[in-house]
């Protein structure tokens, strides 16, 4: 018969990985953000053949400690404000603990039950903080792809008459091909699930922005006429609330008009935004997301909890849950009156996601939530203003939240493709020295660099030092 | 400026938690292993409100204790016997817990060279664990429902001439329906993921299954052959090596011919009995595993890996690449020669999920595993050898794994519809007993109870203690 691990063992192993993780969430910033390593390092040092024997834990926590911690990218640094800016900590960190330990499966209420009623109640305490309506229904996904999946398949399902669940979309000529609407600057997750969907990319029209990157209602109002008019069905228009590349707001209260009016499902993509939606001032900036017939915000964005963690929020779960429940026999527990994880979506598995958010909302309180986007904001308004006050530097967008586009525009620089390379080597120069990681977007065809501020631990002092080296690294690209 | 929570209570709930988790992993027998509770008793005790000011780390631990824990279905539990026996481990735990503090997103190399690499290795030592050639490229979804979902849009990717990604399904004369095949016996996430992919459900065959629940291999050669009489598209086989219900395995090898021979894309649905292919004698039982064009096996099902962990496993990289890959300017690395995970799916987040893989593999060692796998087969033997031997009972399906189906077959107790509820209130009484939780299933629409032995603190004692209540319960039943 063989035995388990050691119970002392693991328990000395449990406490050295709370002291790993607390040391690490305490002095993360003794590393670069981006390791300096190349592709194959890190492979190189692992055996080709897998492990024959047991190995003791504490050997594989000294080697964590030397192979794995130093060659992450530490997307925990108060330097890390490339993409978006997470956090994962520590309440977070102390769930996902407990939550391994429970392994909880939470498909079905009689399978996890805390799991789920937590669940729901969290998704609404979020609903109440975003001003949601009462009766938006929302549960834990692991990416805002999904969620945004699970969202365009729900407004398909809703199509009158077409039965696609049942019979799908090929070979069925009265099934006109199905449109999906988003800005120029959406996420690339909508192409992926038209993708899936069996939409095809095609059928994505990437509507035209303003000068905030904002979507263009009457660009939009455009292509839903020449899509009828061409016998094509627009299925869904998603409206994005902080946009990937400069945070930008899509006037959803207008294209919300536009969908009630055409009957059109509207998705809105909150997956980093959002999250501000739980302070009124930010909340009056996305008027209309209240009218969505689904929305997505990632808590594992920019409220601090550790990835994977996207709420979907539903207006109509009868129809979210007739798009995908499917039960079979051994599945059937004659449970009444209660929400299946599994009924809403196509994974049937369902980890434990709740307990973090729980515990982060818990441990911050709503007011310590606040007051960190706030700061966090008031951090990118201050970039944004030394920017602009700076010669040979402009910002590049506007700064609704947290996030700062800009790039240097040294004098005597004018050819836009030259303009452009000394941008890059800017940038590399910036992350080559090891405090900071910024990203790039390219904003009307032009490279630019973006400054995502989201990080718990990122303070004015971080601040200070990149706007110093961002100067610094520009000086010393500029001819003598 | 707000300050961080305090970071030596962060160490110190780190370390509770550690206990916490020891604590369990030590003692959960002392829990009944589905909870006493009904729906909304967790619910009712949690605020509806959310919580304004901050809370210590301390409250919020001892409300997980007093709340969550007791409330949850203990799948780590040795008496969980349902669905599938799984178990989080402890070094999977430790994991899980430097994962959350790393708090990375391995969406491309750059963002995490270490996660990246370190999943590329482990699903590396899985696939010559489970003797699948080498070529074979691993990466790890969250479940197999998503590994499953990403295999089939990669099946229709491979479609010569009809272009799906980019000009879809639908209002498409040129395109036919495209059908799926699977067994009878075939996990649900065929169907939903037919259903997501715009398949739809009609055109995934249910091919009838053999006395030993296995495809009938004339039965899909037929239905292959309808479907392309009436001009529908044969797109994908799953075939399934441990099928949900009894464990049961398809014969991969003839329905790799025939996938060869019709050109027929061939998914291996290997959930839960892939991680048995790493003992040779089990592996026997699946050859033809290592013709698929994919195959999915889930580490977190009987691999001692918390949830989430699905590795799926393809035979043409550049084929999913094709099919999902789709890069926005802002993720534009420059790293030639890298794998980027995001562009082998539709999810683009990717949480650190190898890190756990690792350090199970090393800390239980191949020798551990199989160790401990076998002794789950036999101790399911044991078990189906005890009912075969009983008079009053029948074994329901043969037992090639760790699962074992039977019913309860009183004497003078004939009529087939008495004969489920009489099984029906067996289980019931069962599980209401407390040490032990089983599900059920429905094999030639008779009612059937399930055994499914997977926890590695599963022993022969609780097999034994279970065998004596399941009589003595049937015996309660019995009219005097």
């Amino acid at each position: 018969m063989p035995k388990d691990l050691p119970s002392d063992e693991i328990r000395r192993a449990l406490h050295r990985a709370a002291d790993l993780a607390a040391d690490y969430l305490e002095s993360v910033e003794r590393h670069p953000v981006v390791p300096r390593i190349q592709p194959g390092d890190v492979a190189r040092q692992l055996p080709v053949a897998p492990p024959e024997h047991p190995e003791a834990m504490d050997a594989i926590l000294d080697d964590y400690l030397r192979l794995i911690e130093p060659n992450v990218t530490h997307w925990n640094h108060p330097g890390f404000l490339a993409y978006f800016g997470i956090t994962g900590s520590g309440p977070g960190v102390v769930a996902e603990t407990l939550a391994a330990a429970l392994n909880v499966n939470a498909m079905l209420w009689r399978s996890g039950p805390a799991p789920t009623e937590l669940e729901g109640r969290v998704c609404d305490w979020l609903r109440q903080l975003m001003e949601l309506p009462e009766g938006f229904h929302g549960h834990i996904n692991d990416t805002a792809s999904s969620s945004t999946l699970v969202a365009l398949a729900a407004a398909r399902h809703r199509l009158p008459g077409l039965a696609v669940r049942e019979r799908g979309l090929a070979g069925r000529p009265e099934v006109p091909p199905l449109v999906v609407y988003a800005c120029d600057q959406a996420h690339s997750s909508v192409d992926k699930a038209a993708i899936v969907l069996g939409l095809g990319q095609e059928n994505v029209r990437r509507v035209e922005s303003d000068a905030a990157f904002r979507m263009s209602v009457p660009a939009l109002a455009a292509a839903v006429a020449a899509d009828r008019a061409a016998g094509r069905l627009p299925m869904a228009v998603v409206a994005t609330v902080g946009s990937t590349s400069t945070t930008s707001i899509d006037p959803v209260e207008e294209i919300a008009d536009l969908c009630a009016r055409e009957g059109i499902w509207l998705h809105v993509d909150a997956a980093y935004a959002g999250s501000a939606a739980i302070c009124p001032e930010s909340r009056a900036l996305m008027q209309g997301i209240e009218r969505a017939d689904s929305l997505v915000t990632n808590p594992h964005k920019w409220l601090f909890t550790p990835v994977d963690c996207s709420v979907l929020f539903v207006r109509d779960l009868a129809n979210l849950q007739a798009a995908f429940s499917l039960v079979p026999e051994y599945l059937r527990t004659g449970d009444a009156g209660v929400t299946n994880l599994m009924d809403l979506g196509f994974q049937l598995g369902r980890r434990f996601r709740s307990l973090k958010l729980w515990m982060v909302l818990r441990a911050y309180g709503v007011e310590g939530l606040r007051a960190h986007l706030r700061e966090h904001c008031a951090l990118a308004l201050a970039l944004a203003e030394r920017i602009t006050a700076e010669p040979g530097f402009e910002l590049a967008a506007p700064v609704p939240f947290s996030t700062v586009c800009f790039r240097a525009v040294p004098a005597g620089l004018a050819d836009p493709a030259a303009l452009d390379r000394f941008n890059e080597r800017l940038l590399a120069g910036i992350n080559a020295a090891g405090p900071f990681f910024l990203s790039h977007t390219a904003l009307r065809g032009r490279y630019t660099l973006r400054v995502a501020i989201g990080n718990v631990k990122t303070t004015a002092r971080h601040l200070d030092a990149l706007w110093d080296l961002v100067q610094e690294t520009a000086r010393g690209l500029l001819p003598e």
